[in-house]
């Protein structure tokens, strides 16, 4: 991650297509919240977790919560019948211990990290640029799994969305990005999307940036990215804004107050089994 | 109207292209909901509304609501310097009134109608099928204006939305369609747009019948339709979803709590000054 203060949209091209496609190893399994973990039930997303843990350790990153005694309980509860080698917890109160060996040699033997909910700017003031990161991002190019949920999904894009209105047109100025972590190249993650109709500001987000991919998540529902392709799991939707063919926009003309109009973008609304292919930015219907 | 419980889907194309142009000759004005009444500020829907009525009689419409009070005293203090001839309510108590002559001499000499919010059920069973409706018809006909905010915008599509869930993706099954007045055809329309959430319901009503272009309006928004296009007024915007590319959707396989799937959606969103082209489905921006 690039220092806050510095980052800037214009400097996201600056790393090359080679670094992109090493990067792309493991496996990002991008949820929107509130997953399912009831023990009694299906949980397919956490399921799917496990599957690629392949009976391996999974640590549980609770950095993005102030108080994440409870969370690490209910995810032993939910995983418990599910496979994993085993689940231990990374937490890291303050930054300076970012980079301490205790804590960074949980990651040394992991199979995946899975980030559970809260602040998406705790979990990259906690760990941008640490020891941490560059754990995460060797355990990702080593094949591994690296998963969030919320908070925890949003830091996977290079830029994050940090505050925007919900349930609002989006209005040209009323919107705050932030560097993410960045293992997922140009899209932009939005989480808990249906449920709290974040349409009008993923639409500003690529507004913003027509190079970028909005993608909203609904809660129990997650983006299975590997390789180039992400495929839909659980019981909502991913929607897909894609800007390319956008053939207006007002973002660079209009008053910071009036409503963003942007006239012919395309939009993909993907549920489970759907496969979609970052690259070429196109859908595939389960099964074909 | 047909009555409520023939009606279908499937129904609707059966009047031809000669009576649909015969239609479309007053202005209708079709209201997210929430416009601006405040008589010390711009009121710019309400001030479109009073320029198409050119100092003639407006009557406020207040069926959709079962206690209309409150609304012309509202509606008359919005209006008292926009240059109206004259302000007058309408409200029927029940259906058996809908056919009354002093109910229906209201709206001889009218320039305009305005349906208030409320319950747009209440709407077409008080006067659907009535010589209200027929006069309302006659008014359009001959050049007048119909406007209708929330409740009373969602009656002017042949087909309304009355039930479907706000802020959750699109289910399969969840979905209740009713009849509306029908002075715009082929579109649905849905209102309290982005401020509720209701893209997911929206989309979900475009993909149980793709020949239908889907119109969220924002609250404080207007599409303004004369003719075949509409123009944007207000402080919102008004979404246009278009299924005519679509090229997958799951609505006629999958099991009815099953999320919904729909591939290469065309949306626009449209802010104030930009004009919709409803028979070529294209959108212009302001000024061009």
């Amino acid at each position: 991650m690039a220092a806050p203060g510095t980052w800037s949209l214009a400097g996201k091209t600056g790393r090359d297509v080679a670094d992109e496609e090493r990067r792309r190893r493991g496996c990002l399994i991008i949820i929107g919240g509130h997953e399912d973990r009831d023990p009694t039930r299906e949980r397919s997303i956490l399921r799917e977790v496990a599957k690629h843990v392949r009976g391996g350790k999974l640590v549980l990153a609770t950095v993005a919560s102030h108080r994440p005694e409870g969370y690490f309980d209910e995810y032993q509860k939910a995983f418990a019948d599910l496979g994993l080698g085993n689940l231990v917890e990374l937490y890291v109160e303050e930054r300076s211990q970012a980079g301490d060996r205790e804590k960074l040699s949980v990651l040394d033997d992991a199979a995946g990290i899975f980030f559970s909910g809260g602040d998406q700017l705790r979990i990259t003031s906690q760990i941008g640029d640490t020891g941490i990161e560059a754990k995460v991002r060797a355990l990702y190019e080593r094949g591994g799994v690296v998963a969030g949920t919320s908070a925890g999904a949003a830091v996977m894009s290079e830029t994050m969305l940090v505050k925007g209105t919900s349930k609002v047109t989006h209005r040209i100025g009323d919107l705050h990005m932030s560097p993410g972590i960045g293992l997922l190249r140009n899209v932009i993650i939005d989480q808990h999307f249906a449920e709290r109709g974040r349409f009008g500001r993923l639409i500003g987000a690529v507004a913003h940036d027509r190079s970028v991919l909005g993608l909203g998540i609904d809660e129990d529902t997650a983006a299975m990215v590997e390789g180039d392709a992400f495929r839909v799991i659980g019981s909502g939707a991913v929607y897909v804004v894609d800007g390319s063919d956008v053939s207006y926009c007002n973002v660079a003309d209009a008053r910071s107050a009036s409503a963003l109009s942007m006239h012919d973008l395309r939009v993909h609304v993907l549920s489970d089994g759907d496969r979609f292919d970052l690259k070429a930015r196109r859908p595939t219907p389960p099964r074909s």
